[in-house]
């Protein structure tokens, strides 16, 4: 399809392209009969001003790169949306990018996003050995991710909500409890999760009990490692899931076996999306502040484009969802 | 932060920026010497070829706006998810717009998307009342939905959807069967299957029970109108869920009073998206072929890029979910 350009719509008009130009910018005198006959013609050739041009001339384009896993995943699905949502009050438009948990990907869209100028980078994903974020000239904020110098780290307290999530367990009884946690060879803010499950267990004489299912993995391959580890471990009797997924999967292993979900054991996840809730208002999980996340990532990349310094935030505060399986 | 250009790499390798220019097009004849000295240079400066010049002088940018409700809802998630990447593999990028169902926000992001050149839009809203999809000269394909002379409309087929729901809840002895539809007033490809269902009744000779609930609205108010209605109505034994959070919606009302799923009520919802059936294995429903879906929208957008006519395609195949709801 040809783009329209000014020059159509002042052939249209039967005026000059500098009077259209005058239109546009609401510049100098135009009679109302002209400013008319311009507009219609823009209507009428469905011409819009070229923002991309703009864009080039400014050297800054009022686009952000957004690189996530996957925008299905409910917790990373309402970060997305709401930082679209804040991202488009403030005019800039994004580019969203799933990496599938694939390094080549996420490679290959860190150099799409510098190759069409985006003003900046918000990153989610959880790949090892991916560089070029690090040292990069580019703003970057990096949620849940600390991706080395010169890139900013937002997060939730993810100490308080282990601990929180693990005390529960303990109040209520649990003896034997085990912890699903993530890939600890990657550098997360949420293994801290994990250093206050072991702490807990330290002060109060409890068994280790831990679980290794990096979030990269396939669901398939989730569902199967917790589902074996469940079938040879019959003794666990509270679970703390790095997120509401892999809860959820324990939760239907369990009363597909003939164990009752809080009676036999008892379940936290962690996350706590609105979908997630929407569907499964039985779940008990740690909330995570989505929007408070969204909002701080935001407000941090913009300040980087606009040239200011910032720092990491690492402790947006959690919150308990009582639900029915604890 | 200074955009860097070949101006710049010129400088830092020492050379010409037509040598630069050289380098990059792999044109004529360069010393491994200089390719070196100006591949170094680019490294040091993270300059990065400028698509949007490229963009702006080809009249193509490679880029579509995608604009749907929300990121969120898993139906639609898995849409996006799949048409980010069948656009990646196409060397095109995906602008992605959640309307959040609010009519002003679909028709300025359609604004947003002109000004800013995009090749085409696949649009996936569910608003009354926006213009400006009609009769354009952009590429345009609409999934789930009639926007209009010269939109291409993409959909699963609807009414062999409804008409599978609703026979297995005659099959299985239901004898008051609900049907949850969304708004009437809508143009929407998935009115077919209240159609499948009245049919059915006239049919079977079964009363018809309607409860009408528009997909814009907020999750709260479809949840309060469903527990309205099945309260009013006890005597309802099957639910035929015009979406999978009409149906939980439906399930966890059911079962916090009393009410056995599928013993005394059997619930039957439509999607089947995979994110869904993960939470919630247990939950029978219509699956749409989500990745069918996106792989026609994607083609036919591609294809009216390129200039060639598209016609509709609303015969998509369903398939049956199998859970332990009905």
């Amino acid at each position: 399809m040809k783009k329209i350009g000014i020059r159509e719509v002042a052939e249209e008009a039967q005026v000059s392209t500098a009077t259209v130009s005058r239109v546009l910018n609401n510049r100098g005198y135009i009679s109302k009969e002209t400013r008319d006959k311009v507009q219609a013609a823009m209507r009428k050739l469905e011409y819009y001003p070229n923002d991309l041009a703009r864009a080039l001339y400014q050297k800054r384009t009022y686009t952000v790169g957004v690189i996530f896993p996957s925008n299905v995943h409910p917790f990373q699905a309402e970060l997305i949306q709401d930082i679209e949502y804040l991202l488009s009050q403030k005019g800039y438009k994004m580019l969203l990018c799933n990496s599938l948990n694939n390094p080549q990907k996420e490679i290959d869209y860190l150099t799409m996003l510098r190759k069409n100028q985006v003003d900046g980078i918000i990153v989610g994903t959880h790949n090892k050995y991916v560089s070029g974020y690090q040292n990069s000239k580019l703003p970057i904020v990096a949620i849940d991710r600390d991706l080395g110098e010169n890139t900013t780290t937002v997060a939730c307290d993810n100490y308080a909500g282990g601990k929180m999530a693990v005390q529960l367990l303990i109040d209520r009884g649990c003896k034997q409890i085990l912890d699903i946690r993530g890939d600890s060879s990657v550098k997360l803010p949420a293994n801290d999760r994990s250093i206050a499950y072991l702490n807990l267990m330290k002060k109060n004489n409890l068994p280790k009990n831990v679980l290794e299912v990096p979030f990269v993995w396939s669901a398939a391959k989730k569902k199967e490692t917790i589902e074996n580890y469940l079938q040879k471990h019959p003794q666990i009797d509270g679970i703390f899931a790095g997120d509401d997924l892999l809860a959820s999967l324990a939760i239907f292993y369990l009363e597909m076996h003939d164990k009752r979900v809080p009676e036999d054991v008892k379940v936290i996840g962690f996350d706590g999306a609105k979908q997630t809730l929407l569907y499964n208002p039985r779940l008990t999980t740690i909330r995570q502040p989505i929007g408070q996340i969204a909002q701080v990532a935001t407000e941090k990349l913009i300040n980087k484009i606009n040239g200011k310094k910032e720092t990491d935030c690492l402790d947006l505060p959690v919150s308990l969802y009582i639900g029915r399986t604890v």
